[in-house]
């Protein structure tokens, strides 16, 4: 465990270093993720069925469950240069106030405008619909870290980009939203007069202040209905994970230049597009019984899928439009307590990580938000950066790891993934510092209700 | 001006590149900065007059106009690396954008949680109280950037911290008050009711939003009514320069390292911190005659204090209760039109770039503030970094430089400084966005009346 070399506190590659092809951490599943379902037929989704609302390259990308790896167009590591390598950062101070023998290692993902790591995903999806000749894209977005990341990316890529946000989050967050004007994307707040499925929800719910699944919904119909638009969606989704994968091969890159093999890898998951890229080249070692690794992937308590979800097919939208994707969910219904901060409220989990995790090669863990947020101030007051409500799910478990190794006297080494910057979630921060922050997490009988009516599948 | 290596977008140093020693222009310069002096008697401040207000080590950095080198402490150089080295980005994109021949480069300071280039000065400021044996140091804030930097500082160095925020900011951004509030610091808004002057100035004018001149006299009031505290301030300062030398130092390795010669080197200007710190050891050489390079200052024409100021010794703030500088200055009382957006807004000028204006070692320009945000929309567009509003001057300037070589044909390589992000000021964004910024600049009558009543020195 001990390192030869003197360890920096932060880890830099050389521009050279940026990955130029992405991994596919399918291709060395023995159990392959289960296909995407067409709700309608109850038969696995085609190409032929996918490409009216995704881009073609993205699709085939999509249901690619052999190729181990895809060359980054060069066109994309052109852009991947403006915000990338990202740094591999030693917690040195984070260690020492919390006197522990572990080593402590962050993938930080939040150096750039967008603030995550979604921008690695944004890229190619807007790459990919420019080389088809697409005028534009549509999506939606909640806390905005998407909407903010797709937005740069087409206007890199020189492409329209249209985005539905939660009318809370437009009201709530118009930092977010000034962002994405300032990058040329237009912001409607959802439920919109501009859609079928919008008017028909302000008839039905006036005064609604929206929801993730009403703007996805919104967004599909966008595309689907404008010649020359599609459809883009920020994780879940085999493709988004597929791109995610420039966190792990960085990481690993970083880690093998000095030495560094993590005995804990830790990411916080939501959809899981930041913990399934981070972990990628490692899962694939220890998929292909190179090496091992202990993963654990951390959600919040009040929005538990992982740890209290059920196995199996669901839909990803509370509008039930998209296709069924069978995955550890609390049902598409499941919505987390309004004094849940931040993302990571997603009620499924992407189908590669639900399939690792049901097949045993992943932990996972829930963390209720206070103690998240007493993880984040520490972090913030250590290693001087202030991170987002999500990325410090992970911080939280990286602390208490490396509080056992204190108990136990182990020299462990713990990576996590520092997903990106809390710059725009002050008001979470803000009723923090205040007191004024509780948790608050679904009962047995909450779930048992919103997970009564899954779908029926029978491939 | 033709490289010989392939440049990178980004030019990362080496940890072991961060400057050891921070670089004193003042000892190389022919005409030393006048020295600041007593309102009271007349005469240059001395060091047991100014010890009572500023730490003592910094005091002496201060009065130090011959030492070329100051070490940096060990201390500071462990706290710079969990955010330096800073990188040198060129900025190829925007090149490309322009279609233009230049070479641009910028150092970019904006990648830490303060989003700017303050924690440079604001780590050295709380070293050398915590070395003195101080319980804590009081500052102002207006915009919000060294009040968040003294508190990151404050954190690490275990410092009280007590900021006074003018009132209007403290409530318009209340997201720097928290992220000030999260590490740790007392944010209160000035006037406030906790110091003499603060009961004064409610009293005589009721519910004032405050200015940054009050928010200095009560931050002063109560580091010195406080035994174990001391004020600090984040720019003017000749000790604030000296650490942001590290900006420049850097800036010059990295260009050394890759056979760059800037031809042009362009920073913003309020009270001087970046630009002094940008230029300091470019400065060094033009001063020693080993190479020449045009450097310009670009200050917003609603704050003009170099394009229309006048020369003379002046109150470093509008309650007139600091020592008097000599400086470029509009008038202690003057106060920029109300809709003029993000910094730049102090009436006078670091002493030392004043001198070396006057000596004819800079040249210096005015721009208005939406062809500012009109640059800051391309930059951000094309380079994917935000920039804040302040930067964004540094930016039409280099635009503008950028563009006469278009006409020219000329290769030549302009480098500027990107002091920070703009992740806080998106409502000045959101104005530029919506079409509703103006341009307000003073009339001559309005500079007249400012500048007629400055203090008569006569050294």
């Amino acid at each position: 465990m001990a390192e030869t070399k003197k360890i920096p506190y932060k880890i830099y590659l050389d521009e050279k270093e940026i990955p130029q092809k992405w991994y596919n951490v399918r291709a060395d599943m023995k159990n392959k993720p289960a296909p995407l379902v067409n709700p309608g037929t109850g038969k696995p989704m085609t190409f032929e069925e996918l490409t009216p609302v995704f881009c073609e390259e993205l699709v085939q990308q999509e249901l690619d469950n052999d190729t181990p790896y895809f060359d980054i167009p060069q066109e994309i590591q052109e852009y991947y240069k403006t915000f990338r390598p990202s740094p591999l950062i030693r917690a040195y101070n984070l260690e020492k106030a919390l006197g522990t023998p572990a080593h402590i290692y962050c993938k930080f993902e939040g150096n750039n405008t967008s603030g995550s790591h979604k921008l690695n995903s944004a890229s190619a999806q807007a790459y990919y619909a420019k080389k088809q000749g697409l005028k534009g894209v549509t999506t939606e977005t909640g806390a905005g870290q998407w909407g903010t990341a797709l937005s740069m990316a087409c206007a890199y890529f020189g492409l329209d980009c249209k985005v539905f946000m939660v009318k809370v989050s437009y009201e709530q967050k118009p930092f977010r939203r000034e962002v994405m004007r300032t990058y040329g994307a237009s912001v409607t707040p959802s439920p919109s007069m501009e859609t079928e499925i919008g008017k028909k929800i302000n008839a039905e719910f006036p005064g609604t202040t929206g929801s993730l699944g009403c703007a996805i919904s919104e967004a599909v119909e966008v595309a689907v209905s404008n010649p020359g638009y599609r459809y883009v969606l920020g994780s879940v989704l085999n493709q988004v994970l597929l791109h995610q994968s420039v966190i792990g091969l960085e990481a690993k890159t970083a880690c093998d230049k000095y030495d560094i093999k993590p005995d804990i890898i830790i990411g916080c998951a939501g959809g899981g597009s930041n913990l399934g890229g981070l972990i990628a080249p490692f899962m694939g070692e220890k998929l292909r019984g190179e090496q091992d690794y202990r993963i654990i992937a951390v959600e919040p308590a009040s929005c538990p899928s992982f740890t209290r979800g059920v196995y199996a097919y669901d839909f990803c939208d509370t509008g039930m439009i998209c296709p069924l994707a069978k995955m550890y969910t609390l049902g598409s219904g499941f919505i987390p307590s309004p004094n849940h901060a931040g993302g990571l409220r997603f009620h499924g989990m992407s189908p590669v990580l639900s399939q690792l995790y049901h097949d045993g090669y992943m932990e996972a863990v829930a963390v209720e938000q206070t103690s998240v947020f007493e993880a984040a101030e520490m972090f913030a007051r250590t290693e001087g950066i202030l991170p987002a409500p999500e990325s410090s799910h992970a911080i939280r478990a990286a602390i208490d790891e490396a509080l056992k190794c204190k108990e136990t006297g182990e020299e462990k080494n713990i990576l996590f993934g520092l997903t990106g910057t809390g710059y725009f979630d002050l008001k979470a921060y803000e009723a923090y510092n205040d007191g004024r922050m509780n948790d608050e997490i679904p009962t047995d009988e909450d779930l048992q209700k919103s997970i009564a009516n899954l779908p029926k599948v029978d491939l």
